[in-house]
């Protein structure tokens, strides 16, 4: 039986931070921890992915509800991401990775699990998005993926194979035009959408966000943020926010992708304003729903007036 | 008697220009010339510039029935501006700037241009900007500065003073919080709304506006261009089709300040596709309403429908 919560492969990181604004060693991260729990506000989440004999964090996926039943405990330490923003978060340094765990990572889907409606391949290695992918019952509803440019760089071919099953690839600017070998990004989505995706989100940090499918762009500003405090897991975040309206909704009708990446965005503006999880994890519907309706105020100029541009010909007449 | 046209004062260049795409010698620019062709599309409008011996554009004005009755021919060379776009435009260098008649310009408004009920004090010297809005017979509807980083630094004094008589102030987002001397750009905007202006417009470029009055925050990405050849002029012609709007529609209720911020933001949008004026000078009434009209559909996300997040009690019972 299709099961109508969602799946989400990627890693579970102890993140060290350094930001303008200050720093946070040995935190609770990676893409799997920042989209399981966007997602877990609107629907129902289970997570593939490994941790450490160190891991001391089961508790923040609990309180959310998330499914551990495939949070495989292996010997050794939890993978470990250390990185730092410069020059007003224009650059991200990665200082040093330790993959740990993650590198002899096996993930098992359990039968519920291979199920799911709704996969999520966050960014991780491509190979073990493709194994997840593979495990699946029947092919899910909606399989959306990540990833970034040392995926695109290290392991072109199994990351472009995984690409052509993706019904929804989310990427930010710089690596679409990095993955397509194209500068103008028009052209680059384009490329990418005939590869296989049929919807494309381009993440677009600061500037918002644009949407691609064969026959609809989308566009939408950030939702403006007093201070960013640290970006870490903000695609992780939109991506989580995304999917878990979609499974909520129900449907993948033009208008709901719109709404989901509206949500996607409110959702990353909670992640991005304080370190770590420290927001994103203590969220309530109704900081949620308030911050919809203000974007929604903030960015509404359609009225159903036509525009009125007084033509030429009537300004010579003046 | 009030006149509802619009009055630009600014520069009027020969710009050379070089950017990732080329570079273009001693082509017509300057605050004045873009923002009064982009508003000439909506509106009536009128000069106050200086030009030097050796000007030869007149008619491009002419061809946008620019009147030119203040525009000072003097002798000596129009003002020069030699700047070039690195770095994938996120880097702007003046390479040289030559203000040969700008230096001595004393503008002067016939009995026509004192009535005008739309006042644009383009970027340039603030002392200038003062001495226009001093000539005005009567109080404009509306007063618009726009002013650049050159002049926070070098004439703060009377910038501020002109700041102070604004109703609305126009500038990008390093401008504002080197203005207010304030590194967060929220808090930046709301000082300088508590300096005079009611208005203010944040120019974001690629990352689009933000408009902010003392009760409303209007948000909306850049309109997405294929390939920008050019930024030159990109705020100016903004500054131009967001005057133009406003005098056209005759009223400043929220609606018309953020329709007139769209509108604005579809003008820059042509600029900067070509090099100069190249696109802005030959446009349709038909090509700005249909990218008008592409930029509502490609931003319209609003539907009546309330937003639909299931409440975690709800998930938990799943």
């Amino acid at each position: 039986m299709p099961d109508q919560s969602i799946l989400i492969v990627g890693s579970v990181a102890y993140d060290s931070i350094k930001t303008p604004y200050g720093s946070r060693l040995h935190t609770l991260g990676g893409s799997a921890t920042y989209s399981s729990i966007a997602a877990s506000y609107f629907s129902s989440v289970n997570l593939v992915a490994v941790v450490g004999a160190d891991f001391r964090d089961e508790s923040t996926f609990q309180s959310h509800k998330i499914g551990m039943k495939c949070l495989t405990k292996a010997s050794g330490e939890t993978f470990q991401w250390v990185g730092e923003y410069r020059d007003n978060f224009s650059e991200t340094l990665t200082i040093d990775t330790k993959l740990n765990v993650l590198s002899n990572f096996k993930p098992l889907l359990g039968s519920e699990e291979k199920n799911s409606e709704y996969l999520f391949l966050g960014n991780i290695d491509p190979e073990l998005q493709k194994d997840v992918l593979n495990q699946m019952n029947q092919r899910p509803k909606l399989v959306v993926g990540d990833t970034m440019n040392y995926w695109i760089e290290s392991k072109p071919k199994p990351l472009y194979e995984v690409i052509g099953l993706l019904d929804a690839l989310l990427i930010n600017e710089s690596e679409v035009k990095l993955l397509a070998k194209e500068a103008n990004l028009v052209k680059a989505s384009r490329l990418i959408l005939e590869k296989g995706p049929s919807i494309l989100v381009i993440k677009r940090g600061g500037a918002g966000l644009i949407g691609f499918t064969s026959n609809d762009t989308f566009v939408i500003p950030a939702y403006p943020i007093d201070k960013v405090m640290d970006p870490t897991g903000a695609g992780d975040t939109f991506a989580g926010g995304f999917l878990g309206y979609l499974s909520a909704i129900g449907t993948l009708s033009k208008e709901s992708l719109r709404h989901a990446m509206v949500i996607g965005s409110v959702m990353a503006s909670f992640a991005v304003e304080t370190f770590g999880l420290d927001r994103l994890d203590s969220l309530t519907d109704r900081d949620i729903r308030e911050r919809y309706q203000n974007f929604r105020e903030m960015t509404a100029f359609d009225t159903k007036a036509e525009l009125r541009v007084p033509s030429r010909k009537q300004l010579s007449k003046k």
